[in-house]
């Protein structure tokens, strides 16, 4: 098979970052997630402490310390956060390409399905469930009650689409952002790793 | 495999059609696409002229003759025919669901994945390419220029995307409403069969 690299975006309870680990555990190939960061860190060259403040801010967005005053934007409290936020991006997006050249991986969030937009040999993957599913897993994953994770949900899913929009100007959740975009619910995790796998070989075989 | 509906949305010049019907063939299956018009017609014993009358309406529609002045939304010029959609949507709902208990088949379009929201052994699938891919299929097949084959895919899909609104009240290409989003453009249009057809055997064998 080819080099290739697979990018999924996922919604939050659904299990799409399982899928992206047991898949590249089944191929034998790399899996990346949050130590983008830190390689994203070490490639630029920038204080890891200026990286760790700009993700611990994003951190602080996902759960909701600024997006319950801001609605649906992503507005740093100042310009020098806002500067840190756009360079960490600009930074990931130079390692996740370096990524794609170096060989085989699976990459999980971040934007990489838009970042490898123009690259070949790229599959691009959107996973998903209904949201009575993701609640239910949330709930006994995190052992929070179903309204609790329902507002864990929607507070993260939220925030995945408007830092997606920020940083592509598209809709997170609309089909014609991927290639292959799949409901987990309806196969369970081991069939959409094997759909994905599938799916690979008939194209790089 | 037991009885199964796959049904088909699609952006126009992608294939969706096309692959819908050579899935059909290949498992030996119903398809269904305008002659549901008929079905519905003869099932619920309405007038044959008022379905054809509404139909006829839609095209319109399509074709751009009332989009371009009412934007966005469909407005029939009189509620009277507004009412025969209406009817003729209910109709259709009914003998999808019909078709559904029936056997396997394979639906192309008419919101039937909203319409088989409930029901089990459905494979809910949307079909897109890039618009750059459409316009070249669409140009070649009707024989356009690629500034009139642009329009025309604008054109229907935006109705489409007006008319899956309407009845839904979701968005047409999210794809939260489906169970598989295929970009025909990676695949091609026999391994986009292909794929969907090793979908229903892992799930329905």
């Amino acid at each position: 098979m080819k080099n290739f690299t697979v990018t999924i975006a996922r919604g939050f309870g659904s299990g799409g970052r399982t899928i992206g680990k047991m898949l590249a555990k089944r191929l034998g190939i790399e899996w990346y997630d949050q130590d983008l960061i830190k390689l994203a860190s070490e490639e630029s060259g920038i204080n890891i402490e200026l990286f760790g403040k700009a993700d611990e801010h994003k951190k602080a967005t996902l759960f909701g310390k600024y997006d319950r005053n801001f609605g649906d934007k992503i507005i740093p409290p100042d310009s020098g956060e806002f500067t840190s936020d756009d360079n960490l991006f600009n930074y990931q997006a130079k390692v996740i390409k370096a990524l794609h050249a170096k060989g085989s991986c699976v990459i999980v969030g971040r934007c990489a399905d838009y970042v490898l937009r123009e690259e070949t040999n790229v599959l691009r993957v959107f996973i998903y469930a209904s949201k009575e599913r993701c609640v239910q897993t949330v709930a006994d994953l995190y052992n929070l009650s179903p309204r609790e994770a329902e507002r864990q949900i929607e507070r993260i899913d939220r925030a995945r689409s408007t830092y997606y929009r920020y940083y592509t100007g598209q809709e997170w959740d609309n089909a014609r952002n991927y290639d292959l975009c799949l409901n987990s619910e309806q196969l369970g995790f081991e069939r959409c790793v094997d759909l994905i796998e599938h799916y690979l070989k008939v194209l790089y075989e």
